[in-house]
């Protein structure tokens, strides 16, 4: 029997030209082989998903195809509806989201997945967070724009009003930066219910329940929260020396892949500047204050700020509140999960690791008497 | 970089006391030491789930008590009930159950699996199942008995009328042979889910998704719908040797752990000699074609029996319709499913592996002009 490496950290699931994680160096590689600097500087959310899909980014014509189909799939079905205004409007909004794209992906029959398929769950993920957000605040559904993109019209449903510019600008920026990362757990899980044949709403739905967990796309809702417990910069050493003191951790800092500074939280500690000067400041302090912590602690770990940490400073400066940070990374991840899912169909062979007992052999026990 | 291997076949992703899989020697072994067939002789599902919970058999008293619990978690909540009913009749049982137990389990906020909660999970999907059927074939919707066992109560609640002992009898000895099988792919699928600190419905969600592949749960419907279209055992060889010729796969054979005959699958073949007489007859003959058809074209391989084949005949003379086979598989594994997870607690670090990068390196094509 192998070896067992918890986490199934270092063991390779799968390969892969949708995205790689390259943690010694810092860089992240979309495919056809951009760095994501290079794509953030430029591309928005639809063009970063059909890069993700197709392995080109489109032209203008490919662009307003997409854009197109994005447009008329934003709509939800009278299952997802029904499902959705059943729902008590306090629930957890990324349980609504679990909820409502099952409901809005369930058919007659099982086919295989498709693009097409892909590009529909994409283009209705923000009906479902904006629909749990307004519900939440006991407001109108507003109903989505054919005209406005993605991030636009995100922003145009949670609030009924159109954003401007830059704050449409910040939420792409991030959409790009969020959409894909390696064999995250999400993700992975997406291609562990692809590889058995499964449908691909059914890959979304389980992503979407990885996705929830604090150790995954929770933690930019946990990094904000330390954030305002903290409050104000003159208030971070001492906050932070205490947790510390309590063998807490800091969440937005440290990853499984990274041995130094996030790419995506690079550019993302910058955007924060313009899109929430109050909270980068403390922020900017609570990250030199941790880090020096975790150094001094810990100087053989690499324990640079992870994406989350800035995600959580940018998101409120588009406006987004934090109870629907893990929905809004769903919004953008979704393009990766169904990417990998596409691109695993080419060679599905079912994902069926082995295990270690950890039990008694049998014999060691009588075997008990009939109880029926 | 390790080595790479398909599907995690041999790669060990967890250390586990909830099943164990003895392939080389045809046995499985359930939480406590015990053989399935030793198991399955005596134990109803009830007892059986407790065992994968709780590690041990319950007395009577231990027994009541789940029982109760049971009974009194059978009813849909709002938010289920308003989302099986919004859903088209129509529309595949395993999307149904997919989204309607994400609404009966969605919170108002993230809390850590529990025993009670796994309870209540397994004991409202019988309902669920029953319901999807009604709903398909336009009946109105039967409401549980508190009194009856797991098993009868799912027959009830298809039928509206009492299953005979033997129905009762057959049914509740497949779901404890199908309650628990080492680290399989839907099992896996909660797994990775709870690695990353979510709840229990999001986990028993994304294994459901899992399942209802035909290289996982569907498995059964395939092979029942061989069965269907050999139709008599004097047909079977004719058939079969045509779909070898073509290259097609037997469904019901083969698997990837087990190297001899399935232990399940010996189970289920000498109950469908009561359950299902006639259909057990062309079953049989068909095995031997099938084996023999499998042995010549390979001799190195064990193309043993799975379960998935004798899982069809025996499910047929309980009376569940092919359509909801892979429903009933799990109504039964979902008990393992949260055991699995309720067991990762304990231990919980998230499951992310690494990939082996496909694509071009940066730099190989000219950054993308902005198009924003």
């Amino acid at each position: 029997m192998p070896e067992f490496s918890p986490g199934l950290e270092g063991v390779v699931a799968a390969e892969t030209a949708v995205s790689e994680v390259d943690g010694a160096n810092g860089r992240l590689i979309y495919r056809g082989g951009y760095l994501i600097e290079d794509l953030a500087a430029v591309a928005t959310f639809e063009e970063a998903a059909y890069l993700l899909w197709n392995g080109e980014l489109p032209d203008k014509r490919e662009l307003d195809d997409l854009r197109h189909k994005m447009s008329a799939a934003r709509r939800l079905k009278d299952a997802a509806r029904g499902a959705l205004t059943s729902m008590d409007p306090a629930t957890d909004p990324m349980d609504t989201l679990r909820t409502v794209v099952s409901a809005q992906g369930a058919a007659k029959t099982l086919t295989k997945p498709t693009l097409d398929e892909a590009i529909a769950l994409v283009a209705v993920v923000p009906t479902i967070v904006a629909a749990s957000h307004r519900r939440q605040k006991g407001l109108d559904l507003v109903e989505p724009r054919d005209e406005l993109g993605h991030a636009a019209n995100l922003l145009w449903m949670k609030e009924g009003t159109e954003a401007s510019a830059d704050r449409v600008h910040w939420l792409d920026t991030y959409l790009v930066l969020l959409a894909d990362h390696g064999l995250n757990a999400s993700t992975f899980t997406a291609r562990v219910i692809a590889s058995t044949g499964s449908d691909l709403t059914s890959c979304v739905v389980g992503a979407i329940g990885a996705l929830k967990g604090p150790a995954h796309g929770g933690a930019t809702y946990a990094a904000r929260t330390m954030l305002d417990k903290i409050g104000s910069a003159d208030n971070a050493e001492a906050w932070l020396q205490d947790q510390h003191a309590k063998h807490a951790r800091f969440p937005g800092f440290g990853h499984r892949v990274y041995r130094t500074y996030d790419p995506r939280a690079k550019i993302l500690r910058e955007l924060a500047k313009a899109a929430a000067p109050e909270l980068q400041k403390t922020a900017e302090h609570t990250e030199e204050v941790a880090l020096r912590i975790l150094h001094e602690a810990h100087p053989e770990r690499p324990n640079a700020t992870n994406v989350d940490f800035w995600a959580s400073v940018v998101l409120t400066g588009v406006g987004i509140p934090k109870e629907l940070f893990t929905c809004v990374f769903a919004t953008s991840r979704v393009a990766g999960w169904t990417a990998h899912v596409l691109e695993s169909l080419t060679d599905l062979r079912i994902i069926r690791p082995a295990s270690i007992w950890k039990g008694p052999q049998p014999g060691t026990k009588p075997v008990p008497i009939n109880s029926r």
